[in-house]
């Protein structure tokens, strides 16, 4: 834990800032950024400069790609030491709450928090709540705390590279705790289960109804279940959920880190069971550092990313082709109607291409 | 369950033929074969000749593989009319003798089914059985059943084109229920997932002990578990373990199927509870039959091999370049140790390909 939480000391705090003020600013520099300068500033932690740089990182022109490929390199010897805390629960659950109660406590113990997400626009509708970062008031306006919505537009492959460059120059920016955000009931949580340490699951104490939708095998992917909205009247249910998930989880498959997943419960509304979870993620931190687990999953993500990134390209190529987007559904549809074999349909589509 | 089962009928049974006296068959007549006499063959169920054709699937030959193509597209109208079983289970937990004493069940309740495999060589030896067909002794006699080993060599996109192609022939020559087995450690477990109606998930008693090493995520995607080896001392402990488990399952987020997942018991030694497993799956085929999930679910899935098939073709020239596979291992390295970030890794690979 230690090696992954040293940074926030000595991390100058950057002021606060208006956020309307701040994009304002953001929006005006964006354009003329010079690489070494942007590093100084996001290695002081100056928040205007990191949000610029997340700019560029966003951006599809070929020039602000170079400078954010340079970029992204220059902040890798200081990235790093955090701990990335992946979230996802299905709408309804209260992510937006959870985020903003937890991420308030989590700055007031010290840390330096920032929030991502990764749902691209076509799964964003279905519950991301980023895009509307105005319902975490509280913490948009907590000067240790950085939010950053999903990047508009692209494939899930592009918003997942985007997502875990800017995790990089977060963390080159002092942030120690990183929370990625996702909705859970599309491609995106494998993406944000492959760039994070610690995958967290929003529940509700209704077994069934609070995952309706949800994809299956996430639950046992988790490394904790947080049954939320533990309060009133619905405490007792919650403890009661509680104890039977946590008996399911002891049937799972031992995890590779060598952790047990638990089950929790908190209240977004009366601010409990936060300081649990932290300590929780704090446990499993200081488990899979100790077990070598945390270095090798991280090393794996890494390898995994690079061979994301390379077949993200080869394959854009092909599905991108003007030709092959025109005549790609009307296979499709003959393949699901079973007129072709589908090895049939892939042999004749390369042969267009 | 109608329509997915009614081919058995009217179908020629094949002769019992001794497999050593087979097997001879198959390699003297694999090198000259006309497509259309093989068809033929195939639609009258005659196992020599199903055989043979296999092996053409499996050929790398050019020449093979387009007379392959052939014959599997041919085969196309006929296809579909079987259940698709994929089951795993870790090494010890009894795979060869379950599927050999659920196999004689099926076949005697007037089933004819095929066995087939989808571990590549690299993970065979992580506990595949069916490299060893004779473990299989009764069921290799059986006239109603059909064993095919993995095919030899390949990478795990190819072994898998290979099954689901052979899956097609096989029903073709009237086959009703087929298997598909996988050690369900590696990353076989999806592909089977992918190209399967329902998916078996065999365990033993000793919570987490049946269970080291395999993926996380698996049982949630199982529409049945079986706690195996319930026999003599173990039966009390198997029923416990079944009923920990089945509340467990209830607890999973409901399935897309409709379908909930139900854990029972099974002894292969005893040949006890293999019935109702039968039973079970014949259920979930007639919910999901009536509930539209079959027939959508494979449509997906058809769907899902033509691109898989696409992105395997367009990766493989990439990784199969011998420059990349000299840099390769490097790179990766270099990402793993942190020196480089994996996105530029990727580009600076990318430039030299």
């Amino acid at each position: 834990m230690d090696s992954a939480l040293k940074v926030n000391q000595g991390v100058p705090q950057p002021p606060a800032i208006n956020p309307r003020a701040r994009e304002i600013i953001i929006k005006k520099r964006s354009r003329h950024l010079d690489v070494s300068a942007c590093l100084d500033g996001i290695r002081n932690g100056n928040i205007p400069i990191l949000a610029q740089a997340i700019t560029l990182i966003e951006s599809t022109k070929e020039e602000d790609r170079k400078k954010a490929r340079e970029l992204v390199s220059a902040c890798l010897p200081a990235s790093g030491n955090s701990v990335r805390i992946g979230i996802t629960g299905v709408p309804g659950v209260g992510k937006s709450t959870f985020i903003e109660a937890f991420g308030k406590y989590i700055t007031s113990s010290g840390h330096k928090l920032a929030v991502l997400a990764i749902d691209p626009s076509s799964e964003r509708s279905k519950g991301s709540i980023l895009g509307d970062k105005t319902r975490m008031e509280t913490l948009s306006n907590d000067p240790h705390a950085f939010i950053r919505p999903t990047p508009s537009g692209g494939s899930l492959g592009g918003v997942a590279r985007k997502t875990r460059e800017t995790v990089i120059l977060c963390e080159a920016a002092g942030f120690d705790i990183i929370f990625i955000e996702t909705v859970g009931v599309g491609q995106s949580e494998t993406a944000v289960h492959s760039m994070t340490d610690f995958f967290l699951l929003l529940m509700l104490a209704g077994a069934g109804d609070g995952l309706q939708g949800i994809k299956r095998g996430i639950m046992e992917m988790s490394d904790l279940l947080v049954i939320h909205k533990a309060d009133g009247n619905n405490v007792e249910k919650a403890l009661q959920a509680r104890s039977l998930y946590q008996g399911a989880l002891q049937l799972f498959p031992p995890a590779p880190s060598g952790w047990t997943p638990l089950a929790l419960t908190a209240s977004s509304l009366e601010e409990t069971g936060l300081e649990k979870i932290l300590e929780t993620i704090l446990n499993y931190v200081r488990l899979t550092e100790e077990n070598g687990f945390f270095q090798k999953k991280r090393a794996e993500q890494a390898v995994y990313w690079m061979r994301e990134s390379i077949d993200d390209y080869l394959l854009s190529r092909f599905y991108g082709n003007p030709h092959i987007k025109k005549v790609l559904p009307e296979m499709e549809k003959k393949v699901k109607e079973g007129l072709t074999d589908p090895f049939r349909a892939a042999s004749e589509l390369l042969k267009l291409f």
